[in-house]
């Protein structure tokens, strides 16, 4: 008797549930396992063995599952320190417990860390029939050797199509306006460069290159007086010359030492409403919604992120796949495709994949047409959204809730 | 020769623009009127006698125009005086320029006092052959006479998109966690009760009773204490029972006396964080994007707001049609269903619907069944959004942009 474990870590995307979708479906095409358990809240639920049976998903649950965002799992922010020796100990005797010879982990950067660590532990070990392989997800598209992440192609739909519909929301009078939709985006620009697919970003400031005030300042008053209106784009994660974050009152850091961010819009709004650069400022920060407005997910994202995860699974077959990511590779030529492709997590584990600084225009003006190029192509397609009676989407009830 | 004028005002909405389509497709199925004449920026352009043409608009434009958000012909905040005697003037005097035979206004309160003050003016001048119409909209729904307003239901369906596609994020960790979701309505709890649909909402808090801060904490800790999870929707303009806004350290007003409000979400964060109720709080300004986020319109408020608009461009073939609103009857019986039915524009001029009291749960726990009956059937349906090559929602370029 052979089972798997998959698990969700780190922030929620639209899509990440896709990918946990490939791999229970994957294993209804071909079941290599006889047991698919789900592990609940990712390594902290597994450490307390929370597990849920996935084996015998309906058609129409694996359908919704989808189209749920968010991680239907649960996730959880819990770092796999390779000197808590124990941690490994413990978790090893629990996977031998329940027969588990794959763990499949859906997860960003800290978790490709995972999936190094657990493959490493094993082989040092000499800890055989067991595998580890890692699913990347984030919105951020910040992780190397992948074109591109799972999950970053919805969230950069929401954010161009608010990009869209919020200008044409704040054109409408004739009085001096400037608006600022902030994104996230910690160290990496992808999701405040992608509101500029739509054409009518006039000024983008990302973390990739230190702000420069009065630089940025002349910018908006050039733009301003040309034509009484000036829509702005901003990373959470600007930071000045220094390093200190323009949104920096409000930063603290979480478990993994990172900051925690927010308010870079309204942080930019006051300072140019207190230099007088322009009369009024809106701001729309994405927060929460950005990563999981479902309804917007991007139909290109969903095919890819599920058929991941069925990539995933069936890789697993060969006993040597282990310390392994699945990633996509473009495919050279005009139409845009895909192939799945391996890589080591080591390669991928506590890098950044920054948004490039040959594709930022001088002066603030947005993305190359190169770079537009890139992102385009990764958000087309509208998915058939199931809805209940009352118009809104159907959802997968959280396991953990269950 | 007879024309008319059709003209927007106010803030926009996701479907302001479907009223106007239906008014233009009104003349082509019935040409009343040889010139259906676009006013641009409301009243403002209109005394400036920026005018567009909308007759022949073809099938194709008005179906994207449907879709499109905000004020295709541009909005204005400029209000129309009674004792600025020379503003009538002129304005009759460009109506008769044109051959305007019929004006017809899409609009909020200030708007319906707009058509109100002009048939006023028109009687006690004794001016015959013209006429004016306001059609409603507002994203507040607080309008008077009308059982909703176009434009509400759209918002209610992103703002309850949202509050269910968050839940289910902001539930996959283990550890505490309280969110606040902040809606639009200054005065009216209208579009914050709508989050309340999905059944998810924790504590909501509305302008209509005025808040108690130790009543409302202790709710929060009790909901805190017993799932380690809390989430809160809260409207932008509620106020402590002296009448001050919670977010009143941001409030100023605008050119019609109304605070300009926002903010109300971070104020409660802070305050709760700052009495230590709970550990962690994020906030979700829903701003700008609730009001124009197309994609998710419901289906009933674009067909109704068309239909509204057909029906208003139809009942102007009756010459003693004048000073009305066209609104909508809700339908008794099991199926919802609505009639159209003027209403003199007077009876909704500068009153403010408030969502009922009798529908607000005791301790902030939401709002009642028949409230829940009332917002539900208004969300319904999904319009077939047409997509462009790039997977963004299509647009009808503003005609101020033109």
């Amino acid at each position: 008797m052979e089972n798997c474990l998959v698990a969700q870590s780190g922030g929620p995307t639209s899509v990440i549930n896709a990918t946990l979708a490939g791999v229970i479906m994957g294993n209804q095409l071909n079941p290599i396992y006889d047991t698919v358990y789900g592990g609940l809240h990712g390594i902290e639920g597994i450490l307390q063995e929370k597990f849920v049976d996935l084996t015998h998903m309906s058609e129409d649950e694996n359908k919704v599952l989808r189209q749920t965002p968010s991680s239907a799992l649960g996730s959880c922010r819990y770092k796999l320190k390779r000197e808590n020796v124990a941690d490994f100990e413990k978790l090893f005797t629990i996977f031998k417990k329940y027969n588990i010879t794959c763990m499949f982990y859906i997860g960003g950067n800290d978790s490709m860390d995972t999936v190094y660590a657990l493959s490493e532990y094993a082989k040092k070990n000499n800890i055989e029939g067991i595998q580890f392989v890692g699913c990347p997800k984030t919105v951020d598209n910040d992780l190397m050797m992948t074109d591109h992440c799972p999950g970053f192609a919805s969230a950069a739909k929401v954010i161009a199509t608010t990009q869209l519909h919020t200008w044409l929301d704040y054109n409408v009078y004739t009085r001096q306006e400037v608006f600022i939709l902030e994104t996230m985006g910690r160290d990496a620009g992808w999701l405040a460069a992608s509101a500029c697919v739509t054409g009518k970003v006039d000024l983008l400031v990302l973390p990739e290159l230190p702000f420069d005030k009065e630089k940025f300042f002349a910018q908006v008053r050039e733009i301003v007086a040309s034509k009484n209106k000036c829509y702005i784009v901003i990373s959470e994660g600007v930071k000045y010359a220094d390093g200190t974050y323009l949104a920096a009152g409000e930063s603290k850091n979480d478990l993994f030492g990172h900051a925690v961010l927010g308010g870079a819009g309204q942080t930019l709004k006051d300072m140019l409403l207190a230099a007088g650069v322009c009369e009024r400022a809106k701001v729309q920060d994405m927060s929460t919604l950005q990563r999981c407005y479902a309804v917007s997910q991007s139909a290109v994202d969903v095919d890819e992120s599920f058929r991941l995860g069925m990539s995933a699974h069936m890789r697993s077959m060969d006993k040597a796949f282990t310390g392994k990511m699945v990633g996509l590779v473009r495919v050279e030529g005009s139409e845009y495709d895909v192939e799945f492709k391996a890589f080591n997590a080591s390669e991928v584990a506590n890098h950044v994949k920054n948004f490039p600084k040959e594709w930022i225009l001088d002066n603030y003006r947005g993305i190359s047409d190169e770079a537009v190029a890139y992102i385009k192509p990764l958000i087309v397609g509208q998915p058939n959204i199931l809805l209940d009676e009352n118009g809104l989407p159907r959802y997968c009830a959280p396991f953990y809730h269950r």
